[in-house]
């Protein structure tokens, strides 16, 4: 159960290329690809011919060309040529609603009609020279919900990251958990601790101490339908904080779109920003291979918390202080599918 | 869905030795050896003791013998002896109507009663020592239907096997297609044209030069239950084109014998019939060699194919010009099946 | 089906150590771990909080604690502590009974209140300075009973075990059969036949001539609720064959415990306990070797067996004399299960 009003990242701008790629995102299957004009197009990955899938096909002078026999599939979903076939009766097939824009290709997958571009949160990290940005995508089977639990509960980087982010102060300083509107917000701060070996690392990539106290903060923001962006950082002792100047800490935002394929598997695209040291390439490459390790660690977990959960499903789990953020994300998100509901009805019956 | 009372290609004559084969055809799980006398038998995979899969057993003194607890199992699936036992009680498991004949292993998985020899088609490639054949054998994950469709419209050819034997006019000339009583044919004729690789390395094979204009020719077959062939070749142009004299022209026969193991996967027996240097064993290898990678190409097209149209079971395709062999041989196909449906309801009840 | 008011044997005790060990037993997620005194406990791997599989935690301090989020299980299922939570309410998980006896964890996957140490059989062997044991264990896919089954008839041993302990004489040499209470055993006393490899290995091992004729002996009994232990081994002969003076024989118990991971899935414990040179290390190393190849031949065919029954789930099989010991165990098997059922009746409805 996932909201289908709603944009949702596909893939990375650089997956798409002059070769279809065949994606399947909220259970429908996609082909996307960049049309003549360079444009990122997503179609239902299904010829009208034959069913073969198109993403198995090539783009030629801009089109779309089933690699089965030949028809051509214009970008909006219409057949424009097929070898020797008069095509004007040739049933459309699905185009999705894209946006490409902040390094990604966001699908609105429910109704087209509905597909509201100002929908789409503007992401300053993502345009501002002053940040750079460096990621990547897991493919997970479990239910996208559980990774948002996952991420608006950093209690378990104590256990599951322990090496590296994990410090015993996350567990032992309380969170904040606040609703504005659809977004959900889950702070913690903690005072004079010692920065873990992760953190350590981005101290001195920004020039900085590490040997010395700091203070940490971790703020989890999660949208509809399943962005989680978690503002992180640390900055030496006493120095304000969160609010301190940037010569005395690093910071950066954690990125989490996760988009469900199914019901019980995502493509998790993560990622961090940051704005210190933005043309240092070296830098994003190092943070890249170190986020891309510890959130390789979640992936066991999830998938057998997954299997668990489906073993045993009457069975209801606790929703303790630290869950509030995913509670109140699952609030959320029930509270857009019932919005949906009507509208689906309707259009199932037209 | 597939007649049942019908012959099928259950496995080639090499396959068939002393140490039991054990293969799915239509459903039904058979055991397939050869008896004291050299015969192919084929019995139902089921030991009548334990279960157990006579496959797992051996051939002593030509006797099938279980290789679980030793029943011994005479070929016309009663039970010949068992250590300690007496036997005479055992029930028999299912013996299948066989006829080795062509270099194949012909099964009839239907009602036994009604096993017709006379309806195995002549080929007569097969027994004529001006022919050469070569081939091999493929598992896919399809429905046969989709190799038929595949196999009667060699649009395709121009966009899967590019680089071999496709070219831009076969697209470009129509087909006709006709039926004659259960069999369908769908010709193409195309004159003056470039050969594309596949047949210069058939002319050179024959002692032919290949960089002329050819007349090139497909003249496919489909027969029940579901096997295709192909008369296919090209001729140097204007020397008649398929009925050019053979010193100018390289012709061979598709041979596409396509056999459902169950509802959605098929053993695929293809390979090619010459009648041109029939003694260059070196020429077979050649063109097996060459065959066996362009009906490679194949493959993962009918696989996705099959997966994209059981996500959309509700779905109807097109049925295009180009469609006609496929369509009309499924009407041949759904004819049979129509037929047999009395029997099998009346044998249901008996 | 299976009795759920009975001891299994869930490991061995080497397979408890501080990384707790999650297995499946009898459709029941267990997670196996040694507490802070050194006992083993097993209890449900579901942790309370947020259904995370406590398998993937740690001990620490001889407390069980999840590796997602910090809970720390007490060995008696019910939350000891978790950082910065009050954990009084927490609902409790399941522990299971469990004795760690012989080298084994045998746990009771049915009623805690019905769990009764004294059902657990005495193991001489085990426990005696005189003997010596070795074993492994397979996991195979199919149904506990089949391998009940095939530890009951060992006609099997001349066709799945021809090169190492099967011969001819097993058989033509009639089995007896006879059920005391629960227990049910099936003997086979064959004289002055030559020793097949296996057994001239022990002989040469125990320091005795392996070119002579010898007695051989084969005594399976079934205990429930799926053990199958067989005392075997073999004397020169005329010396007085089973009972003849351990001067003159090597005898062994060929132990399997046989724990039902699913409705068709199994953990095979296997191993041999010997009373010759219990000392020889390197013996039990040949022996142990030897066993795990031979009992390794009996994989495919129960899997393959499996899958040919669920093929035909309505065709009943042979019960033939060999089969006396087999069709008897299941019988005790059933009468067990049914004598369950008002329980379970009641657990439900409690």
């Amino acid at each position: 159960m996932f909201p289908k009003n709603a944009w949702y990242v596909a893939c990375s701008s650089d997956e798409v290329t002059d070769a279809p790629l065949g994606r399947t995102i909220c259970n429908e299957r996609l082909v996307i690809y960049r049309d003549g004009s360079g444009s990122a197009v997503a179609l239902e990955d299904f010829c009208p011919h034959r069913g073969a899938p198109l993403s198995l096909g090539r783009v030629v002078d801009g089109k779309l060309v089933c690699g089965y026999h030949g028809l051509e599939m214009g970008c909006d979903g219409k057949t424009v040529a097929m070898p020797g076939q008069r095509v004007r009766g040739f049933p459309p097939i699905r185009k999705f609603p894209l946006i490409e824009r902040y390094g990604f290709v966001w699908i609105w997958p429910g109704q087209a009609s509905e597909a509201d571009a100002s929908k789409l949160h503007h992401l300053e990290w993502a345009e501002s020279p002053d940040w750079a940005y460096g990621g990547g995508l897991y493919h997970i089977q479990c239910d996208y919900r559980l990774m948002i639990d996952n991420l608006m509960d950093l209690t378990h980087e104590t256990y599951v990251h322990a090496s590296s982010i994990g410090q015993k102060e996350i567990d032992e300083t309380p969170t904040q958990t606040r609703v504005e509107g659809d977004e959900v917000i889950t702070s913690r701060f903690m005072e004079k601790v010692s920065a873990p070996p992760f953190w350590r690392m981005a101290l001195r990539g920004n020039g900085l101490a590490d040997d010395v106290p700091v203070d940490r903060w971790q703020i989890c923001r999660f949208t509809p339908p399943s962005h989680v962006m978690i503002e992180v950082g640390v900055a030496h002792a006493g120095k304000g904080g969160y609010e301190a100047d940037p010569a005395h800490k690093v910071s950066s935002i954690v990125v989490d779109f996760i988009t469900p394929e199914t019901d019980t598997s995502i493509w998790y695209f993560w990622g961090m920003a940051r704005n210190f040291k933005p043309g240092d390439a070296e830098l994003t490459a190092t943070i890249r291979e170190g986020q891309g390790k510890i959130f390789g660690e979640d992936l066991e977990m999830l998938e057998r918390q997954q299997r668990n959960l489906l073993a045993h499903p009457s069975r209801s789990l606790l929703k303790l202080n630290i869950d509030a953020g995913g509670v109140q994300s699952r609030r959320v998100i029930e509270r857009l599918i019932a919005q949906e509901e009507p509208a689906s009805v309707a259009a199932a019956g037209a």
